[in-house]
């Protein structure tokens, strides 16, 4: 696996009852993944040599982010690589631009979107759709980087000052944020999980709530379809996210992802096989394990760094509070804001399942019971 | 943890989530555990320059064996180093004759022991008993390895030439074997697990139940008080396993361990906390998780090694099979006998359970899908 952040780390402890050999490619030698696995040589992703190094001897090479260049991809088909997901699925996941035409020619349903690269262009938009307008960067963001919900023209400006490629979208008035996972294996065989709601702030995915309490069974059934259709359709092999939103009008496609996804974390100890063992199992040829859930009601929080950079004091605190909630830290540096762990906690009830999680990650991120 | 056999292979895979760093003292490079730990390093668990050693830095020391000598763990306790469990605690699991000696202080129920050194010894006992005679070594047997069920003088005689001390013990009629696992900390909570039934053939374990079927609840309650009262009064820190005989008059112990144990692999997927996770937070004074079962009937079979070294290529049809049947493996070396890997199944109904984990686990040691 290209990488060791969180997704990787999360990789390499579902990788061990696999028991196969998994290799992580790190950028330092103490990044979360590397931390857990036995072997993790260190070097740069963006680079065909280190790549191909790192590839040397692996059955399959997969990926925990999207940031491999096309070019370094290539090199590694090339060389005769497995490379799951390939090159032209990830392209998609790389070019917001790309993948937006490609829905919109499967006739998928897409929020409107177009190309801009002028304050003009913008402007002529805002005059005809109102404020606010959405501006992405075609390529390199996540985690709500790269995405500017803009307010005014002095907005727009700021962003066109960075001068990346950008589109605009129109701002979906969404009744919420759902998300599907699917994994699909080299032989086309699928499995999808139940759909989540996903509850996001600034761009940052803060909460997954598995099932979307209240999905009508029609909406969840559409979702799925979409799901296993996308994946075939875009021939990914390994883990699809489809993040949506679930407007008046149906489902809009909002975002891709082709590797384990924070929307999928519950699964861990939510679903009879987590989307990491799932990942693996896809991209290895191995059968598909089952998504069904091990509990009515699942509830994932992410714990969101602050000021405090020490977690272990305070898991001894959550862990005595509730010995039923899992938590999964993932060794990373305390930064405010940054993704440091998540909670899950399962249950009879989504209300409470989502108080427990919710409050355990707080508490583990502020060191304070108070919202 | 010192020992890098499965044991610590799966408390690996459990400290992921933890956030902490683990290192095992592997016996070789490729050890099971050494397979997937970001550090590994090769020692002699014998010899306490090593333990010193590979203790430097650690925050705690434990072990997935029980087989560092007493001096050596000295060396370890002198030195400063929190050694859990103590080497007092463990020295009960290196000396049967120390460990029954104790039980019978504490006023628990033994088979009848008494340790031997000559023919005559035992031919007095066999005629005050009748065969068979059950002939345990004193230290260093597990697996069903030092322990000897002899009906005959000819038996006892081939034992007897191994030169090992022995201690000899009533062959006990029981109904079934059961085992109970209890955590605890150092600041002296408990955790206790279901009652499980275990199922062994020479000694070896086959399969485990949890929880046990059709037990009667006062046994149940019985165990798990004797289990949290051993752990107590032998001072255990981390995991206690207690393997016990059902016998129509009631329990008796049969022998102890201080560590994770086969008895408790199915809490990997069958409880909220599984046995891996439990002793660390254990040995590490963390919180004590719930050890609830996940579903009303758990089921687990070893898979022991056959002729066929290739586990891989039959997970494929395992996997394929039963998509929600977990497996383990524990990337050793194939051979006869040797357990290198474990099935888990989950359900409503005990008979169905335990028909899908082992019919897995037959089929990935034989290839075959007869019994």
């Amino acid at each position: 696996m290209v990488g060791a952040g969180q997704l990787a780390r999360m990789t390499a402890a579902a990788a061990v009852g696999l028991g196969i050999r998994f290799r992580v490619l790190a950028e330092a030698a103490d990044d979360s993944a590397a931390q857990v696995c036995a072997d993790a040589p260190v070097g740069d992703y963006r680079s065909a040599d280190d790549l191909l190094a790192f590839a040397a001897g692996c059955d399959v090479v997969t990926f925990d982010h999207e940031h491999v260049p096309q070019r370094a991809l290539e090199a590694l088909e090339d060389a005769g690589h497995t490379v799951f997901p390939s090159r032209a699925a990830l392209r998609l996941t790389q070019d917001k631009l790309a993948m937006r035409r490609r829905l919109v020619e499967l006739g998928v349903p897409v929020p409107w979107f177009e190309p801009v690269a002028s304050q003009a262009e913008v402007e002529d938009i805002a005059d005809r759709t109102d404020w606010p307008v959405v501006l992405k960067a075609v390529s390199g963001g996540y985690d709500g980087r790269g995405v500017w919900v803009c307010r005014s023209y002095a907005e727009v400006a700021a962003v066109l000052a960075h001068g990346v490629p950008l589109l605009a979208e129109e701002f979906v008035p969404f009744e919420r944020e759902l998300a599907v996972l699917i994994a699909r294996s080299p032989s086309g065989h699928g499995a999808v999980y139940p759909v989540v709601q996903t509850i996001q702030r600034d761009g940052i995915c803060h909460e997954v709530l598995a099932p979307a309490p209240g999905l009508a069974d029609y909406v969840a059934v559409d979702a799925m379809r979409l799901g296993l259709r996308l994946a075939r359709d875009l021939d990914v092999v390994g883990l699809l996210a489809v993040e949506l939103f679930e407007t008046q009008a149906g489902l809009l496609v909002n975002e891709l992802a082709m590797r384990p996804h924070n929307s999928g974390h519950w699964t861990i100890e939510g679903a009879r096989t987590s989307q990491f063992e799932q990942h693996l199992r896809a991209v290895l040829n191995l059968p598909l394990g089952a998504p069904t859930l091990t509990a009515p009601c699942v509830a994932m929080a992410n714990v969101l760094g602050a000021d405090d950079p020490d977690l272990h004091g305070k898991l001894n605190h959550v862990q005595a509070a509730d010995p039923a909630v899992r938590v999964q830290l993932y060794g990373k540096p305390v930064r405010p804001g940054r993704k440091v762990g998540h909670v899950t906690a399962l249950g009879d009830n989504m209300a409470k399942a989502r108080d427990r999680a919710t409050r355990a990650a707080r508490y583990l991120a502020t060191g304070s019971e108070e919202p």
